[in-house]
């Protein structure tokens, strides 16, 4: 069984998304995180927590007492965060190893990149080829596990 | 809303539950990760990713080319990487920030607290308490962007 084999469909945004839109497609189809790409081919793949981090004020990120203090509304909070941003403006600065496997890949080498990058979520694609589609930990466990 | 409010029951694990039980679990529920507890209070939260990281044999989570190369049947190598280990034998031994959130927590503050700690479940419990129930990504998600 290889990455090939595993990869299925997965719902991707562009960098020209606005974040709040990219957050309601998560929510809506209960993703573990986006998939980001540009012409085609993964671009960037972001955890749901690192979703999350766009939509909470950078002040509060690192201070709990000060998001502790905040009670809004909630979704005022998230909504006026996030703004009419699109993906690209809110993107993390660093660049990190980017989850994405070879449609060859091992399901041993699926699981250490997604281990390693701490990513739910996986993209298939050959070396800047466009995206095959995805593997999700929750798919990687069905399959290794049932048994 | 505040964390008491959004608390649901949430499946747990002990410290000496069977890692390979512990993933089964996780995927037959499909959950974002487990929550350990000792004598009801939660005593680890491991994301999903960290769970698999369990699994995998620590020659190759760093090493993308040695996983490449081991081509087993799948489950093989993950059922003999779990062996019979348990949940406390198995846990890092880095100590990291807790994803545990008091009751009154805020809805930023859980969104913090999740960004921060890259966790996509949060357990809610008073300071030395026991569980009083956790919060997911998705549930978190569905209430803050349902409007």
């Amino acid at each position: 069984m290889r990455a090939g084999d595993l990869a299925a469909p997965y719902p991707t945004v562009e960098l020209s998304t606005p974040v709040v839109e990219a957050a309601r497609l998560m929510a809506a189809e209960n993703l573990p995180g986006l998939i980001v790409v540009d012409n085609d081919r993964p671009s960037t793949i972001l955890p749901g927590t690192q979703v999350l981090r766009l939509a909470v004020p950078e002040y509060c990120q690192d201070d709990p007492a000060l998001a502790r203090v905040i009670d809004e509304p909630s979704a005022d909070v998230f909504l006026r965060g996030l703004g009419d941003r699109t993906v690209a403006e809110s993107l993390p600065r660093e660049q990190r190893e980017l989850p994405v496997v070879h449609p060859r890949a091992t399901v041993l080498e699926i699981a250490a990149v997604m281990a390693r990058t701490r990513s739910p979520l996986v993209a298939v694609a050959e070396h800047h080829g466009p995206l095959l589609g995805a593997i999700t930990l929750d798919a990687l466990l069905d399959r290794v596990l049932a048994s």
